[in-house]
């Protein structure tokens, strides 16, 4: 499957906090620490645990910038 | 200035596509490719350039996953 | 590939709307009406052009809903 | 009311997962089934339970594409 | 119509640029400056001009808070 | 640090409401109720309690207009 989303991070999965609704999954993408909110459905069906290798996808406009200043 | 986005990535201009609304600014974040869409005001009031470091936010409920299946 | 959005669309795209950075893309969902704008270099990727069949994808956090009233 | 939100999308709510923040709204869109992620609050508001009728609606800039490849 | 929407801030139009895709809409809200990003479609849709009295919508998921730090 | 967010809104948090994965903060901006859903990391993070002084952030792509009609 190819996506119109721009960026693709490759990470593994750490932690994950789950809500009823929502769980909050941590990731180590690199070195770099990332969290995915995403359904406890989602979480679910896609098998996710400590370990797991994923692949994080923002679409470019949900990316914002900040520069020192 | 503390944020609650919880997804923070440096990074390095490598090139920016200007539109009359919108800029997509393509970046470099140790290695990985990445593409933001801002406003063109703000990736001007930003001073944004090839070579410009900055932080790539990300909210946690913007950001998606994905597994080989 | 599995992914954790929720929402997954089947299409067909119906038209493209390119400008220097964003491309519109109008859809049809089984006789309903879509757009979706991403960056004119994922339409380029995709090869999308009239016809191409489509998944519209849609986290369930970018999803509002209405009611009469 | 008019909105700019370019993708409406009519649908009968099928099951509500509430957490103390969120709550998951399953929908049937014409045999689709969706999902919105909504404050419990927003949910309240609009009174929704099994059966009643919304019209889901996403902005074009969350919807992304994907294609097989 | 009632929206799930969290955030209705009401403003007036006072600014429009419009790429061949997106229009990014200046407002004033009660002398606070915002700016939306809608397609070109939806703003020719609402009849969007300067001086437009609109509600500028934003999902709860879609604000970030900061603070000094 | 400066940021690519169009839409910076000074506020008051009035109300926090916590789930164990999402924090719906209510806030009041110049009289305007606004609710924005953060991760109860990123809340307690920030040190938000009643009381406290923010910014809350918008991208302009994450704004919708809605006019009367």
């Amino acid at each position: 499957m190819l996506v119109s989303t721009r960026n693709k991070i490759p990470a593994r999965v750490v932690g994950i906090t789950k809500g009823d609704a929502t769980a909050n999954v941590e990731l180590d993408a690199a070195g770099l620490r990332l969290v995915a909110a995403i359904t406890v459905e989602a979480a679910d069906e896609l098998g996710l645990r400590e370990g797991s290798e994923v692949v994080a996808l923002v679409k470019a406009s949900d990316m914002m910038l900040a520069v020192d200043g």
